[in-house]
């Protein structure tokens, strides 16, 4: 702790109660942050073209566009439909300059129990964007999410599954290692550390928050670097060793971190990013 | 579906707030149910010889005793008082003829980060406690609890890894495998087998209930079967084809059911196993 080894970025989902993209960017810029991850529902609102000018305005270093995924589908026309807004996110990404399109890869479709079902869907819908994303070269994060998200945000739930899944397509996909989502896996560093020997690398992104215990709700509770109970200086010692070297990103989903002046917010991020991590 | 292979067990967490352990018993066997898993809070309330008698003279086949664990602790007395807590348990599993004394193992200690820690003072206490176990002939049951409990509740969290610790045991120690905790896992059919396949046998206990989408609490919120995204069928052909052949557990913790007219709860119960296992 203390030393900072990597420059801070903050995923706008942590300020986006509050602020628009561009105030995100000015409010992040502001206090000497200049990287962040943008949101395409705000990118839409912003438009593409303007937020570009932005963000190069600022000298913001875009550390991932979120998200692209969600492919799981009740039918065909479904399935193509989500790779086709896949192809569109690659196209937003390269728009943006952003490192990698981070890819949430979708739960059970409507009505589905067929958890196998829905995870080849989402191998295919990876492996029909990847040609484009490859021409564009925009890598494409597979962020493995909670097991408690896997019925309706994504059943790509640990590293390991994802590693498999970048075995079987090969370059061009890679991870987002988000510590609230990965945690708990015990194996952890052997899973950082395939995916740092792959080649090429796939270690495209770090994200970090904190895990409260106890949790109130599963979905905007996340906590504050420091307030919970993950080993943060521990996890970005597992991610450097194995030869991370980009930014890390905040990333935090609550209701609280929302009700507060998104000033104090990034100033907070900034302090435990010394102080926690 | 349909054809009934395991006998029906009812874990009396299931009927926690309505009934006693003497109600739960009469209450089950009334609906011909004749299997039942015990708590540790329940036993105590009703003293352990009358339960002992009251199971007896129902008829009824315990299929576990809930719970050991809980290991881990902020220091050396701590941990011990756990263990000795675990071998009182031991005995109380063997007093009321249970095939299992089924373990939650323990999150992380107060004010503790340490998950790697915890993890080792679980594997110590389950070492432990194994002597008294075997000598007793009591099967201890190591239950991987859903990561979103990794914190506060128990730090196993997948077969894998549960898998690992009995290897490095042996003889006496194997799975209670519970679909709401791991039903997510994309590695679930290959540690069914490895548990399977290790000698002795792994696949000690097998709970039911369903996971609800959404789920609005993490911990009352399950859901009965059929209710559910989890593919009970292929779960229970996954436990069948790797040879399992003993009883199906419903465990169910929801404030729903609990409100629920209890006898009613005990025939959905039944009507469920039939129409949605």
């Amino acid at each position: 702790m203390g030393e900072i080894r990597y420059p801070l970025s903050i995923n706008q989902a942590t300020t986006k109660v509050q602020w628009t993209l561009r105030e995100a960017v000015e409010g992040y810029a502001k206090q000497d942050v200049h990287g962040i991850a943008v949101w395409r529902d705000k990118l839409e609102e912003c438009g593409l073209r303007e937020a570009a000018r932005i963000l190069s305005d600022n000298g913001m270093t875009v550390t991932g566009l979120c998200r692209g995924g969600m492919f799981p589908a009740t039918d065909k026309a479904g399935l193509k439909a989500a790779i086709d807004d896949n192809l569109r996110a690659v196209d937003e990404a390269v728009a943006i300059g952003a490192q990698c399109l981070v890819l949430v890869c979708g739960g059970l479709p409507e009505g589905s129990k067929d958890i196998a079902g829905a995870r080849a869907m989402i191998r295919d819908g990876i492996a029909a964007t990847l040609p484009h994303a490859r021409a564009a070269g925009m890598p494409l994060a597979i962020e493995p999410l909670h097991p408690m998200y896997a019925a309706d945000r994504a059943c790509i739930n640990s590293l390991e599954q994802s590693n498999d899944i970048c075995d079987e397509l090969g370059a061009g996909v890679g991870l987002a290692v988000d510590v609230y989502h990965v945690w708990w896996d015990p194996y952890l560093r052997r899973e950082i550390d395939r995916a740092a020997k792959a080649d090429p690398g796939r270690l495209l992104a770090f994200h970090i928050c904190d895990w409260l215990s106890p949790t109130k709700d599963m979905l905007t509770d996340r906590g504050m670097m420091g307030d919970g109970v993950i080993d943060i200086p521990d996890f970005r010692a597992m991610m450097e060793n194995a030869g991370y070297d980009g930014y890390v990103e905040v990333e935090i989903f609550s209701t609280r971190w929302w009700n507060t002046d998104p000033d104090e917010v990034v100033a907070t991020c900034i302090e435990r990013h010394r102080s926690a991590c």
